[in-house]
């Protein structure tokens, strides 16, 4: 099958559909009709059909999709049909978090290695993975790992970038927006934890909000 | 100023405009093109000019926008301009981080108060803050929080949510997916760090993925 560009919005979007045939195949559901996955998600149906229409339709009418068939498609379109070796740099509270995550071996990703500049940190382990020094970083070139996830504070955070880039990453997780990408060829993903709480008081209706 | 309505993707630029007209602030801006703002945020400039149209345009040609008058602006869009309080439920390493985060207060968020089942956390204290127990959540009605933080794990977040909205919690920063909203009339913004990880590896071309 050849991949037609998907647009960005439905990129996001596939991964929830992952989930919600991951858990409608383990309730036993073989066929699925895309208003029932719609459903099942608190999503639109028409937006279902209208995203995977960019990937070639695999439904039947009367029918539905094959809930196996569909998910073994999606993750292929995602490229999360092969292992993705991933690195973590800051083990603080929230690098642990992700550390122990138990969603994304079910997704294909694998963190094989973790680094802090916690001389304390060093040596640990948390979970499987052994806390390396982050003055090691650049050796990461030789271990063909692809995707870099940053949980560092704001000010550590450029330099984090910079090495992971040099050690050959090509995609990265960011819990951080405090750095430039420049000009690198790199997909960053950024988790801005603080700016998605911001626009939530936006939606709130309460009397208690006073104009200043 | 009447407010209109604001596309959700421009709500979601406001906070990092936001951010940007912070740091540029600091640095001693003190008017702004939408251009210089566009290039230090790495986003496009007539974006920035037509999220801001939406809400009256606050710029003088050829001086810009004044910077602290955009940002007054903005934090009251967006009803920061005044302190919410805020409860967290669920204090593992990812409440920890959230709790522990430095960047709430400057945006006008106050975490008063957090809650776990774990009878080893209950009664100490992260920061300021003193675990209590959450089989006490819906005393929190008394407390006029209107904002609530979910970081438990998946099995309790139906749970939590339900709580929640009893105890008259009006919007709620979700780092779970694994709960029905059903009608309740609140507004969720969901952070599923799984799911942007899975995103990823779309965008990374790499020899080393395989078909299936």
């Amino acid at each position: 099958m050849k991949r037609k560009k998907i647009p960005d919005e439905a990129v996001q979007r596939l991964p929830i559909y992952l989930r919600g045939l991951l858990s409608l195949s383990q309730q036993g559901h073989k066929n699925i009709s895309s208003k029932r996955l719609a459903d099942f998600l608190g999503v639109n149906h028409w937006q279902i059909r209208k995203d995977l229409s960019y990937f070639g339709g695999f439904g039947t009418p009367g029918i539905g999709y094959n809930t196996e068939k569909l998910r073994r498609q999606i993750r292929k379109i995602l490229k999360l049909s092969v292992v993705h070796k991933a690195v973590l740099v800051g083990v603080g509270y929230l690098g642990s978090a992700v550390l122990k995550y138990p969603g994304f071996g079910m997704l294909g990703f694998n963190i094989v290695a973790a680094f802090d500049n916690d001389p304390k940190k060093i040596g640990r382990r948390v979970g499987n993975i052994m806390i390396e020094d982050v003055s090691n970083l650049q050796a990461l070139q030789q271990r063909e790992i692809e995707i870099g996830i940053i949980t560092v504070p704001c000010d550590a955070a450029q330099e984090t970038f910079n090495k992971l880039i040099a050690a050959g990453i090509k995609g990265i997780l960011s819990f951080s927006p405090c750095y430039k990408t420049g000009r690198q060829k790199v997909k960053v993903i950024t988790i801005d934890i603080a700016m998605d709480l911001a626009r939530l008081p936006y939606y709130i209706t309460t009397r208690r909000i006073t104009k200043v």
